[in-house]
């Protein structure tokens, strides 16, 4: 983490900021059991991205007053995050998550259906708290209208992911849009409600916004790309690992667009998942990089990378920086997002 | 419905209103299944009795135009509400609602749930468009202050009937604040809206919000005591349909509490579920009476039928209706929630 020395320190300062007014000020009530199921996951861990990122943007341009104001809508963006990890882990059935159980295994399904809704509607109860804090009316407003926009497109995004699952093949570009709803949306809304706090001019919100989208979507492309070619000691996770459960990635539907023939049917067959065979699996990770599909992802992360670089380098120009250590958090975070090995 | 002349406009003005915002102005977006399913309940039929409240009350308050004010706020606590029946039915397993497949019976339970979600969203997002009626950031705050609230308290609702229906023997003072958590509290938000849009003063607001929770929590007990005693014919439903199916109702509950011996064991047979036997139906429906539990009930819903209409007449004297007929329309809803027959 040496190339990220202010981003480490953001790390390492603001989670407990944010776990406390999360456990302190907002999931708290009965019956104890749904609060429990609530809680799991956000105890189980998590890296606290988006609500960092509003942290850090509302710190930028307002200085602690602003980073204060902020923590509200902050937590509603990590609050609102778990709800949406609890829901897709229903739908897709997945049993294990940030080391422990989920919480539909642990507390069965109608309670964590349950949980999640509870989270969605605290995480309005967080932008509401911000009015403890000094924002105004209008500033609230703005928020929910962010906050609202995203969770509209993070369904759409889920019912995508669900459909193209079910689909043989799904265009690349249909893929990039399903990351923008699902994942791009809300770290979009993560940034806005850091300029919001911050009381910037609506040109900049926007341009924050993009930010955060263009960092969200260059952090699932590499995550496509750790999943083919991620080092296992790193990730932790097997070598092949995408491969192996036939995910639709950007690596393979790129490849598959832009291959022939045999190549053609072994990804095809990949795509169908439960691949165990090695060789298939090394046959298919070299057909991706033939194709140009892996290139093609390390710039297109890139150029998203590069895009949110710049907005920073925009506002810094501007003239709105207060705290210049937390743009190079923000820049810091945009370069690790592409760079990260796990 | 002679004796509701007033009510029997309002039923007959408003649905169409409000399904139109629904349609024209909210629920439309892609995937084409996702928003089919969202759609699914709402057009099967409903009463539409929240965002009726939240237009009668803005009416009475202030006129034509607050009404219009008001119908995004209304179209709020309908949509709200019907996430709330398709996250339900698929936690309690239900085929039917409405006269119609449950949406997870249709589409199954991940779009369910992503269903419910998109409307959650949705009705804040539709308290955001009353912006475009002239609402003001102050009126949106309180707004999405008072959704928000009600999300909360439904959640915990459904957590404890959930809850209950594991238990043995449920207090019957647990089980009517459940039916308050559950009914009451999205029935007080869709009043208070009403009196936000008509921007009354804070007090009246909160009045009103204790007008609709009344209203709610005596549609309960009189569907508890239709479920009881109930006219098949007029209801739809089989005699005896909550006894047979072992329901925890206000008037089991509170026989249970109140009874010994072998009749105190048929009400606990009856709790188990599953009972066929019609003699053994009549007679726990027998005990009933006989413990005082129906009386209680009746005159429970009175109390709270005639405290919601005493609110009403409150509002009449200190000179803030600007519309009769619409005061009318809520007191006759007030004791129509008590005389029903279906």
């Amino acid at each position: 983490m040496e190339s990220y020395s202010n981003l480490a320190k953001a790390l390492e300062k603001y989670p407990s900021l944010i776990d406390l007014f999360i456990y302190k000020e907002l999931v708290k009530g009965s019956p104890e059991h749904l609060y429990e199921a609530s809680l799991h996951l956000i105890r189980a861990g998590g890296k606290r991205l988006r609500p960092i990122i509003t942290l850090a943007v509302a710190r930028m341009l307002g200085g602690q007053e602003a980073e204060s104001k902020a923590l509200p809508l902050a937590v509603a963006t990590e609050v609102f995050h778990t709800f949406t990890l609890i829901h897709d882990d229903i739908m897709d059935q997945d049993e294990m998550r940030r080391g422990v159980k989920t919480v539909h295994k642990v507390w069965g399904e109608p309670v964590a259906i349950l949980a999640g809704d509870l989270l969605f509607g605290l995480s309005y109860k967080s932008i509401l708290l911000a009015r403890q804090r000094g924002l105004s009316d209008k500033q609230i407003r703005m928020a929910v209208e962010a906050l609202t926009e995203a969770s509209i497109r993070v369904s759409q995004g889920q019912a995508y992911d669900m459909r193209f699952e079910e689909e043989e093949e799904v265009d690349y570009h249909d893929y990039l849009n399903m990351i923008y709803l699902k994942t791009g949306a809300l770290i979009e809304t993560s940034a806005k409600l850091g300029g919001i706090a911050a009381n910037a001019p609506m040109p900049i919100i926007e341009r924050l916004g993009e930010y955060g989208a263009f960092v969200g979507i260059a952090f699932q492309i590499r995550d496509d790309i750790l999943g083919v070619y991620g080092d296992p000691k790193k990730t932790g996770k097997p070598v092949f690992n995408d491969l192996r459960r036939g995910k639709k990635t950007i690596l393979v539907l790129y490849a598959l667009k832009h291959s022939h023939g045999e190549d053609r049917e072994i990804l095809a067959r990949i795509l169908k998942g439960n691949v165990e065979d090695e060789e298939l699996l090394r046959r298919a990770a070299d057909i991706i990089k033939e194709t140009g599909a892996l290139d093609y992802a390390i710039k297109l992360a890139q150029t998203y990378s590069q895009n949110a670089i710049s907005i920073i380098e925009d506002i810094e120009s501007s003239g709105l920086v207060e705290d210049q250590t937390h743009a190079n958090i923000l820049k810091e975070l945009a370069r690790f997002s592409i760079e990260r090995e796990k």
